[in-house]
C-alpha cells in the first residue's frame, strides 16, 4: 500500500521565453557531437546560409502564395518553417564562431536603420530615399 | 522633510536575456511606423534576405579571413555583425507575417536533423551520408 | 595625281555573329593581364556569380517592373544589362577554368529538360509535374 | 546504271561555332512550346537564376575541389556542367524577354571594368583598389 504521486512537468518552449543564448548552446552542442567544427569556417557557413535561403526561395518560384494561403496549408507552412529554421541554425553557428552577441548587433543596426530610414521621410510606405 | 529614493535601472540587453519575441516586437514596430507592411510579402522578404546574405558573402569574396583575423579587426567584425543583423531582421519580419514560432520550428528541424545526421554515423567529422 | 581609295570597315558585333569562344578569349585575356588567375578557383567564381545575381535581384527589390517599363527607361535597362554582363563574365571564367564547352553542356541539359518537361504534359502553361 | 552520291553532313556544335542568337532561339522555342511565357517575368527569371546558382554552389559546400579533381571525375564535371547550363538557360530567357543584345552589354561592361580595374593598378594579382 502506498501513495503514488505523479508530477507532470510540461515544458513549453516558445519565442516568448526562449533567449538567443539557448539556441547558441543547442546548435554548438549539435555541431560538437558530430565533429563538424572543422567545416565551420565563416565563409563555409555563409555559403551554407545562402543555399538554405535559395531553398526557401524555391518554394515561391513561379508562385506567389498569400499569407492566407500559407496559413491554411499545413504542409506548405511546415516547409517554410523548416527552411527558416535551417537559415537560423547556420546564422547561430556563425554567431558562435565569430563570438557575436546578436542582441548587441541588432541594436546597433536598428539604430543605423532608424537614421537611414527616418520616420519623417518614410511614414507613407515609400521605401527608398531619392 | 522627506525621503528621496533613487532607483537606477540599468538595462543591459544581450543574448543571455533577450527572447525572440522581443525582436519580433521591435521589428514589427519599426515596420509599422514606416508604413512598410504592404511591401512585406513572404516572397519579397525572402528576396531581401537573399540580397543581404550575398552582401555578407561579399565581405569574404577572394578573401578567407580566419576567426582570429575577424576578432582582431574591429571594422571587419562590425561589417560582419551589421550584415548578420540585416539577415536576422528580415528573418524576423518573415516570422512576423507568417506567424511562425521560431522556437517551435527550430525544435522540429533539429529533431529531423538529429535523425538525418545521427551521431553514430557522423561522429568523425564526416559530413554527408554515402 | 592619283586615286584615293577609302575602305571603311565597320565591325559590328552582336549576338547574331558572336560565338561563345570569342567571349572565352576576351575574358581570359582580361584576367591574364591583371594576374587574377590565382583568385579564380571554381568555388570563388561561383561565389562571385551569386553576388552578381543578388545585385541584379536588388534592382527589382520591392518593385516589379514590367517589360514595357524596362524597355522605356534607358538607365534601368543599362543597369540590368550591366548586371547580366557581370554574371555572364563570371560564368565564362568558370567555363574557362573547367574547360567546359557550354554548347555541349547546353545540348545535354536541354535534352534532359525535354524529357523532364515533356510538351505533352507541359503544353498548357502548367509548370510542375504533380 | 547510275552514280550514287552520298553526302554526309556532320553537324558538330561547339563554342567555336555557336553564336548567342542560336541559344536565344533554342530557349525561346522551348519556352513557347510549353506555354511558359506567362511565368517568365524578369523578376521570376532572376529568382530562378539565383536558385540555380545556389545549386551549383551546393556542389562545393564543405568541399573545395581543385580543377584537376573536377577534370578527372566525369560525374562531378557533368553535375557542374548541368548547373552551369541551367544558369545560362535562365540568363538567355532573361535576354529574350528584355530584348538585350548580350554582346553589346558585354562590350559596354568590359569597357567599364577596364577603367575600373586598370592594368597599371591591377597587374600584380591584387584584386581591389585601396
Amino acid at each position: 500500500m502506498g501513495i503514488k504521486i505523479i508530477i507532470e512537468v510540461s515544458l513549453i518552449f516558445n519565442d516568448k521565453q526562449t533567449t538567443l543564448s539557448f539556441f547558441k548552446e543547442e546548435v554548438a552542442e549539435f555541431v560538437r557531437k558530430r565533429g563538424w567544427k572543422k567545416f565551420h569556417t565563416p565563409k563555409n557557413l555563409i555559403q551554407a546560409l545562402q543555399i538554405e535561403a535559395a531553398e526557401l526561395s524555391e518554394i515561391f518560384l513561379f508562385k506567389d502564395y498569400t499569407i492566407e494561403q500559407i496559413l491554411s496549408k499545413d504542409e506548405l507552412l511546415e516547409d517554410i518553417s523548416d527552411e527558416i529554421a535551417d537559415i537560423f541554425i547556420y546564422l547561430i553557428s556563425l554567431l558562435n564562431i565569430c563570438k557575436i552577441d546578436l542582441t548587441e548587433a541588432f541594436y546597433k543596426k536598428m539604430e543605423k536603420n532608424s537614421t537611414k530610414y527616418s520616420i519623417k521621410e518614410f511614414n507613407n510606405g515609400i521605401y527608398y530615399k531619392k
